[in-house]
Order: C-alpha cells, then sequence, then structure tokens
C-alpha cells in the first residue's frame, strides 16, 4: 500500500520538480539568491555569546530556570548542587528495595577490593576502605548518576601508587601518606575546577581508542604487580618498577628461593574459583550475583583456613593489621607548602584526570542505558568536591569502578542510595570486623585484584578499533605498550599524544571528492562511491569534505588544481572537450577562514589564467557572509554562486545537453 | 538564446527526475543500495599507501618520473634538486635584461639594509652583507621561485638577536658570533629536514592571522628599537629588553641628556624622505623604482655631509668600520660541542622556522601572481641547503624578503638570475667600497629600517579578519601584544597556541543544523539559512557538519537530542503531530571513528526510547564501510540509510502528504 502511495507522491513530486520551466528555476534560486543578494549583517556580541554558549554551556544547563520565580529559582539552584533533594521526594520502598540488595552487593565485592587497591597505591589497607565510606555519601547528595558505584578502582590506585612512590619511599608511612592525601585533594580541585569553568568537554580529548589501550595496559601492570603477593615473593625482592621486563625478571630471580609453595596454592586455586564464578556471571546473566559476592566469600574462607593451619608461620603473608575505627581527619596533614606542593599538584592534576575520564564514562554509559541525561561537567562539581571532602577524611582519589557499577546496575540499583547503604556496610566493617581480616593472606587480594582487572582488558573494542580505524588502533596499541613496557605515564602521554596528533592530521588533509550525476535524478555523488555516477563533459565538479582553515587552505588549493590536472590529462588522451567550468560543492565547508579565502582567490587566478569559470554550489550562511565580507562574491560573480551542483551544471547546461544527444 | 535552450533542458530535466514513477525511485537508489549491500574491502596497504601519499607527497612530486628510461630519470633527479638547469637552458637575452634592471634594484635596496639588519641582530655590519652574497647564490641554483629576494630580513634578524643576547651579551663578539653561525647552522638543518621529510605541512599551523599580529608587532619592535640610533641615544643608557615599556621609558630618561640633535636632525629629515619616496611609490605603481633607490641615495648623501662637516666629531654616531673583503670560512666556528650547543639548537629551530614562513608565504604569492607552482618541500630543501652553506661562511640567517621580493618583481626579474646580479654588485662592494661606509651615521640606517618594517604593519588584513573572523583577529591581537609588550618568544608562543586552539574548538564544537524543504525543489537547505524551507511535519532533518570524532561525537549525540526536545516543545506549544522519523543528512560527515560510532549507537537508543525512527541520509564511503564493519547499518537498518534525504523523505511521505494536504 505505502509504495502506491509513494508512487502518486512520485508523480506529484516529479511534476513539482520539473513545474512551470519559467517557473522552477527562479524558485529553485529565488530564496537564494534573496539571502545572497544581502546576507544578515551578524551582530558581534551575539555571535560571540552564542560561540561561548555552544563552548560552555552546550547542554544549556540554565533552561529550567527560564522565567520562573525567585524563590523556585533558588531551589531549582539547591536542587542543581545537591539533585538528591530533587529525586528524594518521589523516593518509594520498591525503589529502596533494587538499592539495598544493589547496596550489599557492591559492598561484598568493594570491601576486599578497597583492601587490595589501598596496597596497589603504596598504603594502608584502612586507607582503600575509608576511601569507600566518605566519598560514595558526598556523591549521593551531589551526584547526578543512578547506576555508578563510588570507590578506589585499580587504575587510580595504581597511577597514583607510580607517581608517588617515585617522589617519596612508600615506607616512611607518614610522609607518604600526607602526600598521598595532598595529591586527593588537588585531584578533586582539578575536577572541581574543570567542571565549575565548564571544561568537561577537554576530557573528550582523550579518544576512546587511548582509553582503550591504556586501561588494557595498565590492567596487564597490575596482574603483574599482582605475583608478588600470589607468589610470596618478599617485597624486599621485587622491583619498585611497574614494566614487564623488570617484574618478570624478578619474579624469575626470584623463582628457586623467593617463591613461597604455600601461598602458591592457596592464591592459585582461588584465583581460579573466581575467574569460574567470573565465567558463571558471563554466560548467564542472572547468576551476576555469584562472582560479585565470590571474592568476600574466598576471603572468608580463606582467612579461616590461614587462622586453623596458622599458615603465616610457613610464610603465608597475611595482612596482619588494618586499623579499627572510621575515617580519622587528615586536614593537618596536607602540605600546603614546601617542594612536596608542587609534587602533589602535577600528581593529583594527573590522577584525577583519569579519575574523571572513568566516571564520566561509566556515567554516559548506564545514563545511555537508562535514558536519563548526565550533565559531565555537574558531575565534575561532584567528584570533585568529593574527593576534596576525601582528602580531609583520609581518602586518597575516588571514582566510578566500572567492575561495581555494572553489579551494581545489574542488581537493580535505582537511586545512589545503594551507594549511601555500601558506605553503610563499610562504616560497620571498619567499626566492627577489621580485626577479623588480620590473617587474610595477600594472595587472596592478588587474586581478587588480578580477576578484577581481567574486565579491563577490552579485545573485542580493540579488534573493533582495528577493523574501523588503523589510526586508531595505533594509537591504542601505542598507549597499551607504553604502559606495559615503559611505565603508566609515559602510556598515557602517548595516548594524549596520539589522540592529539589524530585530530591535527584530519584538520590538515581533508578528502575532496570528483562528483557526478546519478542518472535519472538531480543528485550528484562521488564518482569513486558511485562508479555509474556521470561527470558532465565541459564541467568538473568537487567537493571540499571539510571547514576550510589556515591549516589546510594551501592543501585544498593544491588538491583542486591537481584534480584538474589529472582531468585534462584524462581528457586529452580520449580527445575529449577541453573544461571549462569548475563547480566547488561547499555544502559540507562548514566555515572558512582568511587564509582559506585567500586560497579560494588564489584558486580563482589559476583558473582564469586557464580560462575556466569557477562556480561555488551551496555555501552556508557563515561561509557565505564572509565570501561576502571579503568581497570575493565580487571577484567570481554573483551568477556563479549557486543553489545547489544541479543549478549549477542547469546554467552551464545547453553545452553539455548538446553533447549528450549529438 | 541560453535562456531559451535553458528552458528547453529544465523541461528535459524535469521529465527526467519525474520519469516513470515505478522507475525513479529504484533508479535513484539502485546504485546506493548496491553499494551499501557490499561496501568494497579496503585493502590496508592500499589505505595506508593513501593516507600517507596524501599527507606527505600530496603534491604527488614523482609524477614526472613515471615511465620514464633511468637516465632521463637521472637528469630529471639532478633537475629538481638544481632547478637552474631546467630553466637556464631556455634563459634568453630578454629575460637576462629583466632580471639585470631587478638585481642593480633590489641590490641598492638591500645594501643598506644588510648593514641595519646586521645591527639589529647585535653582528658586525659586514655578516650583513655576507649573508647578501653566498645565500642568494646557493638559492639561485636550488630554488624554485623567480620572484623571491634573498638576504638577512628584519623580523628574523630581530628575533635572532633577541634569542642570542639572552644566551651571550653581544659585547663579546667572537664568541656571540660563534653562537650566530651554530644557529644559523641548524636553522638550516631544520628547513633542510623538514622539507627531506616531507613535514612541509607544518608550518601551514601558524594561521595567517597569527602572521599578521606577529609582523606587525615585530615590526613596532624594531622601530623602537631604532629610536636609539634615530636620536643618537649611546647603546649603554639603552635597555637590552624589546618591550615597548621598557624601550619608551630609556627613551624618556635619556631625553634631556642622551638624546643629539644633530643625529635627530639628520635621522628625521632622511626618516621623512624615505617615507615620502615610499608614499610615491605606493601612490603610482611606476615609479616602484623611487623608494627602491632612496636608500642607498640618502647613505651616500648623508655619508658625504657627515665626511665634510665631520659631524662625528659632534657625536654623531657612524658606522665607522666594515671589514673588507668576502666572507671568511666560519666552518670552525661553530659550537658543535659544549653547553652551547644545546641552545643554538634551540634558537635555530625558531629562527629557521620564522624564516620558512616568510620565505613560502612569499614564493607562493608570486608563484600564484605569475602562476607557477612552487613545491613548499622543494623550497625548504633549497632554503635549508642555503643557510648551512651560509652558516659555513660568516653567514647568519637569510631568507625571501618581503620588500625586496616586492621591488624585484615590479621591476621586471624573470628568473633567479637576478639574485645572481644582486650578490654579485654585494660582492663588488664587499671587495672595493665597504671603507667608503665609515662615515654613514647610524642614524641613516635607523631611519631606512623604520621605513622598511612600516610596510609589515599590515592594517588592512588586520580589519578584514575583525570582519571575517573574531577568534582569527583575537589571535593577530594576542601575538601583536605579546610581542610589543612582552617579548617576541612569548609573541610567538601565544600566535602558535592560538593557532592550535582554534583547531581543537572547531574539532569539539561542530555545528548542526535543521533542514528545511525548499518549495518546488527536491532540495533540503538549513532553516535558518532559508528561511522559506518548509520543514515537514512528522519528521526532523538534521545535519552535521563535521567528522564525528571522539573530541565532538558526544556533543553531536547530545546536541542532535537537544535540537529534538526544542521542537517537541514548539510541536506541543502548536499541537502539530507528534515527531516519529529523525533524518540525519550525513553528506558533510567526512569521516567516523569507534567514538563517533558509540554515540549514534547511544542516539539510536534514546531515540528508540522516544518511538522516533533514525535514518541516514548519504553517509560517504569510508564511513559506511565503517558503518557496516561496525554492524551499525544492521541495528538501524538497512531500509533506513537513504541516498538524499529526499529519497528519506519520499519514503516516509505518505504520512506527510496526507498533512500537507488536509
Amino acid at each position: 500500500m505505502s509504495g502506491r502511495v509513494n508512487d502518486d507522491f512520485i508523480k506529484k513530486e516529479g511534476d513539482i520538480t520539473s513545474g512551470p520551466p519559467s517557473g522552477r528555476h527562479p524558485s529553485g534560486r529565488l530564496p537564494y539568491i534573496h539571502k545572497v543578494g544581502k546576507p544578515p549583517k551578524q551582530n558581534l556580541v551575539k555571535e560571540i555569546a552564542t560561540t561561548v554558549k555552544e563552548t560552555f554551556f552546550s547542554d544549556d544547563p540554565f533552561r529550567s530556570f527560564k522565567d520562573q520565580p525567585k524563590s523556585k529559582q533558588f531551589v531549582l539552584g539547591v536542587e542543581a548542587i545537591f539533585p538528591i533533594f530533587n529525586w528524594a521526594r518521589g523516593y518509594t520502598l520498591t525503589k529502596f528495595r533494587g538499592d539495598l540488595i544493589a547496596g550489599l552487593t557492591i559492598a561484598s565485592l568493594c570491601i576486599p577490593q578497597d583492601i587490595g587497591y589501598a596496597k596497589l597505591a603504596n598504603l594502608p589497607a584502612q586507607n582503600g576502605l575509608y576511601s569507600s565510606f566518605v566519598p560514595p555519601l558526598v556523591y549521593a547528595f551531589m551526584g547526578s548518576s543512578r547506576d555508578i558505584a563510588i570507590g578506589p578502582v585499580a587504575v587510580v590506585s595504581l597511577l597514583l601508587g607510580d607517581l608517588l612512590q617515585n617522589e617519596i619511599d612508600p615506607k616512611n608511612v607518614v610522609p607518604y601518606q600526607r602526600l598521598a592525601f595532598t595529591a586527593t585533594f588537588f585531584a578533586g580541585v582539578t575536577q572541581l575546577a574543570l567542571g565549575f569553568f565548564r571544561l568537561g568537554f577537554l576530557i573528550d580529548f582523550l579518544s576512546h581508542a587511548a582509553i582503550v589501550g591504556f586501561m588494557g595496559g595498565a590492567a596487564i601492570t597490575i596482574a603483574l604487580q599482582q605475583l608478588k603477593g600470589l607468589l610470596g615473593i618478599k617485597t624486599s625482592q621485587f622491583t619498585k618498577k611497574t614494566d614487564i621486563v623488570h617484574v618478570l625478571r624478578s619474579v624469575f630471580h626470584t623463582a628457586h628461593h623467593g617463591w613461597n609453595w604455600q601461598t602458591i596454592v592457596i592464591g592459585v586455586s582461588f584465583l581460579a574459583f573466581l575467574l569460574l564464578t567470573k565465567y558463571i556471571g558471563k554466560r548467564n546473566k542472572k547468576y551476576f550475583w555469584v562472582p560479585a559476592i565470590a571474592p568476600m566469600i574466598s576471603v572468608i574462607v580463606s582467612t579461616f583456613c590461614v587462622y586453623i593451619t596458622r599458615a603465616d608461620k610457613d610464610g603465608v603473608a597475611i595482612v596482619s593489621h588494618i586499623k579499627k575505627g572510621i575515617n580519622p581527619s587528615s586536614a593537618g596533614d596536607l602540605f600546603l607548602t614546601g617542594e612536596y606542593l608542587g609534587k602533589a599538584f602535577r600528581i593529583g592534576v594527573v590522577a584525577g584526570i583519569i579519575a574523571l575520564t572513568e566516571a564520566i564514562a561509566i556515567g554516559r554509559t548506564f545514563a545511555a542505558m537508562k535514558d536519563y541525561k548526565i550533565d559531565g561537567n555537574k558531575e565534575m562539581v561532584a567528584l570533585g568536591s568529593m574527593n576534596i571532602i576525601g582528602s580531609l577524611t583520609s581518602c586518597y582519589v575516588a571514582t566510578g569502578s566500572f567492575s561495581r557499577s555494572a553489579v551494581n546496575y545489574m542488581a537493580g540499583c535505582h537511586t545512589a542510595v545503594s551507594n549511601i547503604i555500601m558506605a553503610s556496610v563499610v562504616f560497620l566493617t571498619l567499626e566492627l570486623i577489621t580485626p577479623l581480616f588480620k590473617y587474610t593472606p595477600n594472595a587472596i587480594l592478588a587474586s581478587i585484584i588480578i580477576a578484577a582487572v581481567v574486565g579491563l582488558l577490552d579485545f573485542e573494542a580493540a579488534i573493533l578499533l582495528w577493523k574501523i580505524d588503523k589510526f586508531d588502533f595505533a594509537a591504542c596499541m601505542g598507549a597499551f605498550f607504553g604502559v606495559v613496557f615503559v611505565s603508566v605515564e609515559i602510556g598515557l602521554l602517548i595516548a594524549v599524544a596520539l589522540s592529539f596528533a589524530k585530530i591535527l592530521l584530519q584538520v590538515t588533509r581533508p578528502r575532496t571528492a570528483l562528483l557526478g550525476k546519478i542518472s535519472r535524478t538531480n543528485v550528484y555523488r562521488n564518482i569513486q562511491q558511485y562508479p555509474d555516477a556521470k561527470q558532465i563533459p565541459r564541467i568538473l565538479i568537487v567537493r571540499i569534505d571539510s571547514a576550510i582553515y589556515f591549516s589546510n587552505s594551501n592543501y585544498i588549493k593544491e588538491r583542486i588544481l591537481r584534480w584538474l590536472d589529472d582531468e585534462e590529462e584524462r581528457i586529452e588522451e580520449h580527445g575529449l572537450p577541453k573544461i571549462e567550468h569548475l563547480i566547488v560543492e561547499m555544502s559540507p565547508v562548514t566555515d572558512i577562514d582568511t587564509s582559506g579565502i585567500h586560497a579560494l582567490e588564489e584558486l580563482y587566478r589559476s583558473l582564469q589564467k586557464k580560462e575556466i569559470q569557477l562556480a561555488l554550489a551551496n555555501p552556508g550562511t557563515i561561509v557565505l557572509e564572509k565570501l561576502y565580507e571579503a568581497k570575493y562574491s565580487d571577484l567570481i560573480g554573483d551568477s556563479n554562486i549557486f543553489l545547489s551542483v544541479s543549478d549549477a551544471v542547469l546554467t552551464y547546461a545547453p553545452k553539455t545537453s548538446n553533447i549528450e544527444e549529438p
């Protein structure tokens, strides 16, 4: 049926298009010429305002404030900073049920992870737990993501530990901790500042490809670090470096005397168990909770085993002590003067940004799944405040954890309340049961971490990158090998550098294409993409696929002239009529600057020398305005600027049509 | 007449377009669907090869070598490196006449300038003349520009002098000179390397706007420096700094005792004379030679005056001594070890790149005027070799001079022979008449330099920038004030930084537009640009004006959803039918990466939630391939990818047509 209606419509459409000869052409061009005649003088203030808005307020955060009474605006303001006051009103018991279950699940997952991650950052175990208590609470009030699970994460812990130990030897616990808190403080400040000054878009400069590679590399590095705990190698015998070469060397050097078989037995067997549960959870989504509680179970079981067998006497390293009680204040511990201030700042900025990218990525992913919006900048403010407060309460950098957030989501959380539940559980743990962790073997923590970071190795993503974009793949691999073979910072550096290189390459070498007419339509398309698109004798049609800026204007000009040369060669060979018109399809040219206009002028001159007429088809408003400001339209003549390629061809058509039917 | 033929054609065209109902639609889509069916598997090697070619060999330098015998290829190779062997064959007496006149004119212009510019670089006068002897000769053999005039230039001299004196006090003449030669050597190496490795495009990253600002600022700074000579202030009393504040302060502090009225009389009167001749030359192009020879005349006259009046006894500073004889070798003077090596390298790189941008800009300008091509990379090789050889023969960085090249062009030069003529004149000067410069007052050199650099202040360009692109203008002003108020390097830094900032901004915040149907055509255009373009009920058409990359993918997704929200608000107000289809016009989307595809997937999902069907119109080859690789086409369905917007609308049309005629 639709087919029939279609045909009717097409007939009608057809008639319209052909129309009365005298009528169609003008009407086709009329709105255009009218437009061209006097491009609306652009108001400077307005113009700058729009640019600023699109750059910093592209998400139009104040929309809801529009035409509201002051009081209402105040409420909205508070709700904007503390979304909890917004969603709390609509909070129900059913929602709480979901949040409760989710909260308990992620708590059981986070406690053992926290202890391990704290070790990764060379910090005492309790700091890990602290970081799962205060920050989640703060986030629950300020954050706008409903699914994110807040706490320490593997990659940031590794990065932080790596950067910190370059400055202070972790053996000097107190100064090391102080530096960690100071760095956390500045990480928070960085995040807050980025959000407050609406610079959220800056993190978009870390390309997805680079992050995949970086995460993968970090996963390998972290896993390698765990060999120490898994094989029971003494810290004194183990390298400080994180690159694969050094680590493996010190692993093998310690092989014959440094390893401890009891540790290996415990570690490997539980690792196998954890990976198995992971596999089960993957295979069947409704068993997601199996891998979620497995770590806690293994901790309990192994601790119990060690306790009764007193394996620690046989050299099985154990946690031995976790400080009891909740977060002590660390406000006085920050380095606010002296040489460490600057170092802490540098480290904080790096760690803060990495933490951000992870949190924002998580937030966006789950927001898309449940179809609610997340204001990146507002998130940053929330995360920033959370880490600042954290740094004053003995926490180190916390952010959203991929693995736990996924569990949280699958456990059916509805709001950030699940984070509050988790925090409360951690609170109880700190107050009551930390002593029970005394006999927990480090090997378990190692295997838990390994099982956790395996998820960071995203092979599918890497393969997809390879398939889709070789350059992206290169960036990914660069970051990966940088982290694995050199160090975390270097890997990060490579990732950022390659991300930028790609942008610059894109801007310097835009694509251009020859267009041909697709038979029996008015449509002109790339003749390489549509082989049966026909070029029109005596007319060459080139499309520029990018804004024309100083960085590519010369290239574009020369590329077009080269298309012309090639074409003229071909024409000579086949003895076709020589080219008289060059039509430049400008639709994709979204903007142009002075260098671009210079290039177009030079193009025009070179064509004049060859007695070829230059014509522009469908330049956008901005481009048009600028061409007029620069008097370029006068140079090539208004009559040579067209609404569409087909209009341009129509105008130069007589010659064409004669050729077409000899 | 053409009008009539037009109409005929339009009728025909119209018929074709409407065509047989059954026929048009398929044939319109056929080539497309066929294409979509199996996008040509892209060959990796080929793909990478093309990228490399477009990036580094976009000008296809080896074209002429194709299918030629070995011997011929060798000849071509030599000619490629030494173009002189190419054009020398066709050299005629008439050409020589032009070159002779041009050569003599620029010689008379360059000799006084060289002496002055050498002072600007804190070098002995003869080094300036040396740099107008060897480098032009080398360039004549290797360069491909026919109009450029080689020698020392004001901006580079200033930059070099400024950078060098930060390292060594110019009073220590010998080490200072050695550092200058070493820097020149590395400047040459940089240029040669950039050309050899085909990295010429890198200089395109210095935007035209930034250069205009930088040059203007440099002009002011140079002019300010000349006040010293013009007012006869003793060097000891004059600041080393180049910023306007320090300079003016030390000018006024010396006002009551440091100035020398005789110097001022000479300097100011001749400055007036020079500016007058400049004005004459500008007013009437055929008197271009007046300003060209004026400097030489003023030198002769003033020198004579001072000689007879012995004004130097009354404190009129004079050149006093220029070493006689041509370039001595400086091969042994280069710092090839020690702390200065690195410093010289840094300075050389900066000076070399600035020199390049100036030379390339000149080359391109005049090449465009006379319609011959210039291979940027080959030019760089020529300029590089020229400066390397120069550095071994007591020259400092030489490049193309705007002012002298213009004179050269107007004097009717045909080939680089004019440079040879100039060099020979400089040779004779060095051999015979340098002693005559003994009594030349520095004030004259000062006024000559001021008169010369006035031309670097390009107000028209600045105004044009303001009119066309506010951001460009900002970059221009930034560079300008940076140079004038802080220092040359800072100005340069600002220029580069702003150039990059612009690129990044362009990539993060691309434009999007709502499209409407222009009545009685199949053409869909931005409704803001074409107010009478009609939107189609129940269909929203959005155009994305950029490649979709990680740096903008999130923004694009959110922007499109915002367009949708706004539209739905509008629709509610007017009680129009709700939107059922969202068509994304992909023509301008020249490329997409994995992040981009992720964004499209998220967009699709969000739309699904709103029960809106997503459709893509006219994605390019590369984009299509990637969408297929990523299985995105399966997600949204092949049938929702169209050849053009009008096709898409046609397909969803029945609903539309019903609405259109109630």
